[in-house]
């Protein structure tokens, strides 16, 4: 169970409130590279991991719990930065009157207001849980497998984008106040990073997690083709040399080589429709 | 562009097609582990590929291009396996009497018919682009994310899942047709899991790559927190020990240590509620 | 503006009530090949309809509001065919003992009643918004493009695929009084195709009305490919003859012919990252 | 911030796991009526709460903080009931003989299974962030609108649906565990039905609040229909008495009437569509 | 069954016509807000109505059908602000190269072009069933519990979302003949709000009505934890009082006090992966 | 199975990139008129053709495998557009300064970013599978009914609402590279519409495919409802005379005629709610 604590685990402050950056902060919180997202995703793991590797919820349960406060930073810094947005035509001022001119009656005002849409009609100003277009969050992106290690690279694909959006946020703010925060957002998306690979590491890294699963018996996969890379390109040509096209796999369990893709299967014909199938006449056989 | 040979890429074969395993096979057509979401995963990277990078828009075109038969090869799987699948209660017959009565009037034929819903209904018997629930494959499981590091951790994670998924789908079935494809297929993402892996390897490694994105100066992240275990349990009792409690980092630029959570942060006050914010007038100040 | 009569357009009779039967009835109301799409498809074309085709507004409105009477009898049927389903375990008695020992632990009336469980969690059995996986619809799948004939055939593939649909629902009961209420309900849909393309016949015919939309000069498109079929299967084999491959187009405008696809344009080589765009160092050129 | 306790808030028992009843415990999970739901809709509203009403904002974080646990108790919950769950073929063992010979070859256990792909093939048997359906939770059913007394009579209809679902969910099993639990989360919802009504009655009750948003001045809003029933059948019979067709209203501000609807408005003639817009010729004037 | 009159309920009138207002329109088209969710909602709830409450189905076809109406005024607005709006950018005429020239190259039209662009590519300059962000309406927001006395409450919700995103619109312009139209839609809201809430008092009001559903005997719920406020804050400080800390409950039923939450339930420890689920070899017990 | 050439179909040019057009472009991209939805949706019609038909399975795949290439061709497109768009506050410059102070503040370039803000934040300035409002593409937008004159139609309706969007796309720009990318994917829909009716021709016309499904005898539908324009206006009078109204039906096997809407059916009145169904005490008979 849980406990909350009113004060923020960091501090969120907003020197110049800019109501554009509060709906570009949205991508944070509802996008797919966000902190909903990875809270939810450590959560679900954590509620649905196994005997006898406990200390793993544990872990996950310690960073889910640190995501939480994450988000209602960021829904706090939403706010702070749509402080003085405007609510009404009327507050746009005289300011209007000139920048019509020169745009043939198209008011700017409008156009940030119709950007904003979202925070002045539905949420009175605060933050929601969808991402900086406006579209909600779908819980589908909460990747729990039951397998350990796809979950830990879940969670580190999870974190790289993540930290890849925080960094594209902190570019694009001159706000000391917003600087700070992501100063240290940025400092847990590296240290996240790092944890989840580190658990792979204590499965063995690669040599010991991969082929993911590694309960599935290599012997009753086509020995064939598990360490080819297949070129598909219409020429034949070789593609270009890379550490997957010769040499020793990453996991030391085969060597790579290259198989020029061709069909090995059949012109797939399926059977004509039932009579009763909703078909066209011309396609019952 | 994009050419076509119409024969599949590996023998797809049905011995005993069976209604219900074909709606399962939908998870691996349009689940999020199943092979739209790699297809079009690679092919998106693979088109926003930037110079100086070249070459990995090349070998994506050839793994994405690749997927595009594995859907084909599934979606081919699913039509065989609902080949005698019934679209008339009529069809049920005498059979249904003697279940029936032992149901109590629950026919488990219509049971199955209910399950095959959208097959039956909305398809033709044939696949469709959505997962085993029937929910449509949703876009935005495309990762793509401009980082090519984080790209590759995103398509390992969808690799990785998939061969899970697989895995499950293979121990699901008896019949050796099915058996055969997936020995086939579950060796691809073996090869797709190292491949992935093997540019970051050629980026020079966890510590080569990481913390993603390496452009960002490290410098300008929270030194004092990014490479901390944040402790979040109500008691404050010291964490499980791990790889990621102590000792060097997997990147080798910090040490591990852990940090008991505590707020750094204010309690949080907004302003009031402005008067024409549509916000009861309790809430304006 | 809208008025109702609380009697049915068509009498909604149940014999035997089917739960199972029920949850298949949803496809029809929230599929996308159901009522609410054509009803919002309808009414949306018609208060997006613009001088002076005011003729269509008219016609719009007629069958929109048709529609919205369709709904109302399939969500009647639902209703009917859930009278007496179980809400309590304890309702299952003896025969499940029985069927329990047979199927070693597995309890039928439990499936059957998690198949229902929209039915009997969520809206107390009665009809929903969504179709027979559960999936609620969409406002997506409403065309209104503001071409009147690109949304005529927009109509004419709802109307086809509805009827199928129906067809396939028909074939699936033996329900005196469902069968009675789909020999209506097909009957409108067949209606409902004709009157679609009765307006492409008002417009001139596919002479007169391709390609859509008719107002952008053909003269301004690719003279050379707008009436080949392009081949792109990798042997450079001739497609198929077929009416599209030769002979005078079915707008008169031109002639059918094959072209084998090469590619014509050049091999994308994008700019590097810009410095600052949260990419990995090794993509910054 | 948030702290856990590993620890559960009540406890979670199963006597008799039953797979079938894990999928409809989904529902209280991830469905609408969910515990998802109420805990980020109570989050997204304190996170948005403004001064002077920060008690509120108080409130809000110890009842999102709770419902938090009760999504950890329910996602244990599905994990346990699926602890026996099949996950291969062999499993099913000799009975399979027996009902397959009744079933004409369909085999109740791929039944089940396919009933319980999700938590078979994606989730590894444990809990997922979706409903009984499958399908993931949208947040775009988080309501926090920014007028206090609006978000209170969303939280009323979310415990109301969602304490609805409990009955039904702890009527459709006989585990006395789950009816333990239910025991529990039943009262829970009890209560939280009357706490956000009492903030209700701390804002003055019906008559203070309403109408919702109380800071528009009502004279700014149609006098002469601001009260009036409108009734809308074709043949203009009067619609039964209600409270609502008579009498003072229930904020005390106005009284009942009944009016027959009738067009107000004109007949709507949109201008001709634009040379350049895409239509078809014949809608160009 | 349903009839159609084709002027509007009320008279639509645009003074200036607003590209950027039309969006802003959308919300309360096909915004979780707007005017098809209570159309819908209201329909099925109706549809869906049981005896011996017959009289409550009158009343809901009454006000869905005049939501119907709501939805073709606001279509209507939003084309008529869309009237001359641009449809190509030569049209843009000669402003552009001033502002050009003081934005430093960005187009404000072409901002404004892309803020439309749902409405100039897709629906040709006409309404859509989607919000002012684009987003189609998802018909899960549709509430129909089957619970009277919920589905009032959910009502109630919607008209308090609703007019409060009324009046926010209404402030955001100054059109004199949109202003007409929200005073009169307004009006509506306060006698929607003020019609569920009777129908609550018919059914005896809280007292009668709550908890809901009340036809689940209270005995039967955990009696020591039903009016009890659950305290979560990490220090155990008691919340702030209110209403719902002590005093008789509003139901009459109880008396509400502060309970310090703890843990009651255990650490749940699930049991250990089964050999062919897809876990890696180290989670399997 | 499937090849790549890695040079484009047809050559995309970009003369002066627009970060606003690439935005547009999008939405022929995943837009539910795009390139995508054609893509999956003659694959996934091939991949489900049944014999004798495989004509048309050879057909689609060659018309799915160039579609694939259009969205390579779109994607390219969106990137060059994106080339020089700004990725930091610090790149807008001097020219700010002047147009803040004509706006009172608000920055134009955020505005901009604003806009841009998937491709900023989430895609790395490439292209992403969503539509112009960042809406990702939903699978379900696919249609492939197993009923091949239904499918037809459907693609008729792609390519027609395809060919609208393709038109006004080109009249959005006056870039000479994107308008010669438009006279070629204008030309290539021109085509497409052309094929899928072309196929409905093979099938012997309106007249040999309509009513579809024909298998399904129309002596089983109502007879005297088939080919009745209903009219449901209120007052009951005659609608406009059209094409459908008066003659013989388009496919020959009717006359068409109008009948005036009047309820055929009861009032329906469904049972009591059961006592364990969570409804309200006073909704249980």
């Amino acid at each position: 169970m849980y406990y909350f604590d009113k004060r923020l685990q960091y501090a969120v402050r907003v020197d110049s409130p800019d109501p554009i950056y509060a709906r570009m902060l949205q991508q944070a919180i509802g996008g797919v590279e966000g902190e909903i997202r990875v809270c939810m995703q450590y959560f679900f793991q954590a509620w649905g991991n196994r005997a006898p590797n406990t200390k793993y919820r544990d872990m996950l349960l310690h960073t889910a719990t640190e995501e939480l406060g994450h988000i209602e930073m960021l829904a706090t810094a939403v706010a702070m930065n749509l402080e003085n947005a405007p609510t009404k035509v009327q507050e746009a001022g005289a300011a209007d009157a000139i920048v019509g001119a020169v745009m043939g009656g198209e008011n700017p005002r409008h156009i940030a207001e119709g950007m904003l849409h979202k925070h002045l009609l539905s949420s009175g100003m605060a933050a929601f849980p969808g991402n900086s277009d406006g579209v909600p969050f779908d819980m589908n992106h909460i990747y729990a497998s039951g397998n350990i290690a796809a979950d830990m690279y879940c969670n580190v694909a999870a974190e790289a984008t993540g930290r890849t959006l925080a960094v594209r946020l902190s570019n694009a703010t001159n706000d000391p106040g917003m600087k700070d925060m992501w100063s240290f957002l940025i400092a847990r998306d590296t240290m996240h990073q790092q944890q989840w690979l580190a658990v792979i590491e204590e499965l063995g890294g690669v040599e010991g997690a991969l082929p993911i699963p590694n309960s599935f018996p290599q012997s009753e996969e086509n020995q064939k083709f598990n360490y080819s890379f297949f070129a598909t390109n219409r020429d034949g040509a070789p593609p270009p040399e890379g550490r997957w096209t010769a040499g020793p796999s990453l996991d030391g369990k085969g060597n790579f080589n290259v198989f020029q893709n061709e069909p090995m299967g059949q012109e797939p014909v399926l059977g004509p429709a039932r009579p009763d199938s909703g078909a066209e006449s011309q396609q019952i056989g």
